[in-house]
């Protein structure tokens, strides 16, 4: 992310990105308790406003966060950030805590959200676009495990992140004692020991032609671009299978890559030392995301 | 906690609270990547600061913020902060994020912390003390469990504080449904079912004179209090037992408590619409515990 001056946009007013803060009582600091959604803007374009509008949704609802905020209203202040940073192609950030309330950590019914919208610049993308990402993704497996669906709600996004950041720690110390560089990604088990995803990303994988992913069963938050992509394969006649599978699996595969709203599709340079790489299949899949993006937002 | 204009102190300086602030990119807020302490001030003195203290070292070594500020300088800026509110007994929170870093999720190894000292009034504490609660607490035992040690270290106290917001959330719903008002603590199980902790408690039982809590097998943040009240119940000559237990075994007690920080020792009214209450061993123990803070702060 660039160091350019931006203005981010804080409970309904545009500020410079160095003066934009929230209380120190604010409930997404204290206690992670707010639910967030990261976007890209194509052409001046939210990509998938729907479907990153109704997952924000879906996360206050599960956080009984009732902000009482249309959508409409969130994608007019990400718009409004988006022009007043003159950016068309951008990394966007929308946040929504249950802001300041009385009392500690019993929360309140009735809520004044905070709501932020942050930007940075991001390449073009689309069919004349670059990647936003510099090289396959190097990744390791984390020893960190993705807590259950009982203990904390996979498919919310939310403040309370800290599991991604612990995985993302396991991969500096794992790498450190292979004497290389910080990965850019790490794979999360569940407590059984079965893969869920990365700690910002989806994880995909070409074996004999099939594409696969993890299942909704295990604990994974179900992104944007991993629905985009399962969409792009069964339109291509790629065949699909979603399961349950261990990291060995995408260390074996022939072709492997992650998902996320920034990366789009990035191939999986290796896993924990061992080489995978993208492939054909991830190419063409690769070319029709670039498509879709191109014919909506270019 | 009352409305009281207060002074906090954020990043070395001390602000008045409705003005102290952090960046919206504090990776405190933006991923609860942060350590706290709740901590009581008696007479002006912090109660059991050096238990506090390493507490929060641990904290920081399992998020690998090396934060590089000595002890001695968080006891300095609490000190500030009880002297600018004129306060000598107090509820205190300090917080130590990762603070502000470029790019998105990985953490870097070079952090520059923020601190915040948060304090509000509480009443005296002691012999002559009066109780920071109203009543024995009216308790619910949450749906949400606890994440086990795998997916999320327990003995860390960190900003990712989710879980005892939807554990909270929980028991506002149960009570809800049976017509009456929010209870004041949730028992929270781990996904096995064994009885972990309260939201922001510890839990303590007496059945047949034997004291029972919880285990540190299960995954549950061991509370400075607990660990007090364990030390008072071997001295007072009260045999004690830890291991596994459901809820049924607090709800069938003969007397039943809850401890932390604030609260010190508070009787529990019931358990799901049970009566349990306190009773003589709980009273024998609150007294041992206002006698020592009398000894070492009065």
């Amino acid at each position: 992310m660039s160091e350019r001056a931006y203005t981010y946009h804080v409970d309904g007013a545009l500020v410079p990105a160095d003066e934009a803060t929230v209380s120190v009582r604010d409930r997404g600091f204290m206690y992670g308790d707010g639910a967030f959604e990261t976007l890209r803007a194509y052409g001046g374009d939210v990509f998938e406003w729907d479907a990153h509008a109704a997952r924000l949704r879906r996360t206050c609802e599960t956080l009984s966060i009732d902000h009482g905020v249309p959508d409409r209203e969130f994608r007019e202040r990400i718009d409004a950030t988006l022009a007043a940073n003159d950016l068309a192609d951008a990394y966007v950030k929308l946040s929504v805590t249950r802001g300041v309330q009385p009392g500690t950590l019993a929360p309140d019914p009735a809520v004044d959200p905070t709501v932020v919208v942050y930007v940075a610049a991001l390449p073009r993308g689309g069919v004349a676009g670059e990647a936003a990402w510099d090289a396959p993704a190097v990744v390791r497996t984390a020893a960190t495990r993705r807590a259950p669906a009982a203990a904390l709600p996979p498919e919310a996004k939310t403040h309370s992140y800290l599991a991604g950041v612990l995985a993302r720690l396991d991969g500096r110390r794992a790498a450190a004692a292979a004497g290389t560089d910080p990965p850019d990604e790490v794979l999360v088990r569940d407590v059984d020991g079965f893969l869920a995803e990365g700690s910002t990303s989806n994880v995909f994988w070409v074996r004999d032609g099939v594409l696969h992913t993890p299942g909704a069963g295990h604990p994974l938050l179900p992104g944007v671009t991993r629905s985009v992509v399962l969409d792009l394969a069964r339109d291509a006649g790629v065949p699909v299978e979603t399961g349950s599978y261990g990291v060995d699996d995408v260390r074996r595969a022939d072709e492997a890559f992650l998902t996320n709203t920034t990366w789009e599709l990035r191939p999986i340079a290796s896993v924990d030392g061992d080489a995978v790489g993208g492939g054909p299949v991830t190419d063409r899949l690769a070319g029709r995301f670039d498509a879709l993006v191109e014919r909506r937002h270019y």
